[in-house]
């Protein structure tokens, strides 16, 4: 019997907007596996920690940091073949991620490597750009409107072309393009409708105006451009 | 002692896609409050049906079908009302929403109406879009990728210039909209990559290529225009 790979969104970062599913799937799993970045920290793994057993054994796929890909490449290929064994000795494999597994996240790669000879299902999870716009009280989206979610490392000319045409925007991965992306929306002179949110559900979190937002932000922060509450009553 | 109000999101369908905050909030609720749509049922009431208490009120908010706005800010001014009533007698109200509240859901109406007066938290849910996604083998985004969320309604001109624009693309709501969007899709030479999800996460859910779609879809289906599984190996 080979065993199945589960990829498991564990939600935003508060560890009580994971899923019953992944919750369940995370207890049960003998061997658990999850990235890292540069031999830090796994964020995926802190979310789940209370609920990972304590006999689980543990594949951690260390990326390192770099521009080019075949680095980060190689440590996928190197997961991947660990993940394969485990399912082939007829073990299940839960892999650990942050937020949604296929929404800006790392499991794609594990997913193109292994889908094509595992059974492989992808447990969805809450996504930081519903958490962020919670966390702000502001409505995302509705009725026939469009929603464009922008990375923040997009080049300037792109992203003021991006948020012209467009009506609510969430910019993901704000980080260190903070005074680009600042430069961008003030130009086009939405400033005052925009929310900066950072950490969204954890205990650091940071919700405020853009205008007050720090000049240098952490990878997980996030601006919305929204219509805000009011036009919905 | 006055009431607080919880915008609780379901997620897209299956029970167990719902987060442990949700479980817990829903489980302790002594009201709870839904919209239904002309009579109706409650699709977020029937995600929660085994967790709300047998004891439990049930605040129902019937909303008419009709183009008019009208009649359905009357609906929520009236559920708005009641809600207001159990906070100010003390009571915590909890209103279901499927998916996530802030994404194309109707909370944002009440919210509207009693995030001034009353103190209101949104827990987010998994929304159908990356459930989709998950269901479909297809990673939604990842890297500086741009995604874009667009409801089927929109006008046939409008779809065709946002999606020649996009990279990844979501059409929600696709329902009675299927012969305006596949022929937007057909007439780009996008048909081979899109992808077609109805009720994901649900015993009833379809995946298939759009070519092989049905005529007529329901409300809650769904078009995927993504890159694919393989690029990321």
């Amino acid at each position: 019997m080979v065993g199945k790979l589960y990829g498991v969104g564990l939600g935003p970062g508060d560890p009580e907007l994971m899923t019953l599913r992944a919750h369940r799937l995370i207890s049960e799993a003998k061997v658990v596996a999850y990235p890292t970045l540069a031999g830090g920290d796994s964020f995926a793994r802190a979310i789940a920690a209370d609920v990972i057993a304590d006999r689980a054994r543990e594949i951690v796929m260390d990326v390192p940091m770099s521009t080019a890909r075949e680095p980060a490449q190689a440590a996928y290929d190197k997961g991947a073949a660990e993940i394969a064994a485990a399912l082939e000795a007829g073990e299940d494999v839960v892999c650990l991620c942050e937020g949604d597994p296929f929404f800006y996240g790392s499991f794609m790669y594990l997913f193109a490597r292994l889908s094509t000879r595992f059974e492989v299902e992808v447990v969805p999870g809450v996504t930081s750009i519903t958490t962020c716009a919670a966390r702000a009280g502001l409505p995302l989206a509705a009725r026939n409107e469009r929603l464009t979610v922008l990375p923040g490392p997009l080049p300037e000319d792109e992203l003021r072309a991006r948020i012209e045409g467009a009506e609510s925007v969430v910019i993901m991965k704000v980080g260190r393009h903070m005074a680009k992306i600042r430069g961008v929306i003030d130009g086009l002179g939405l400033t005052s409708r925009a929310v900066y949110v950072e950490r969204a559900s954890l205990p650091q979190e940071v919700v405020c105006p853009l205008a007050e937002a720090p000049e240098t932000a952490p990878y997980f922060s996030m601006i919305l451009l929204t219509k805000g509450a009011d036009p919905w009553l």
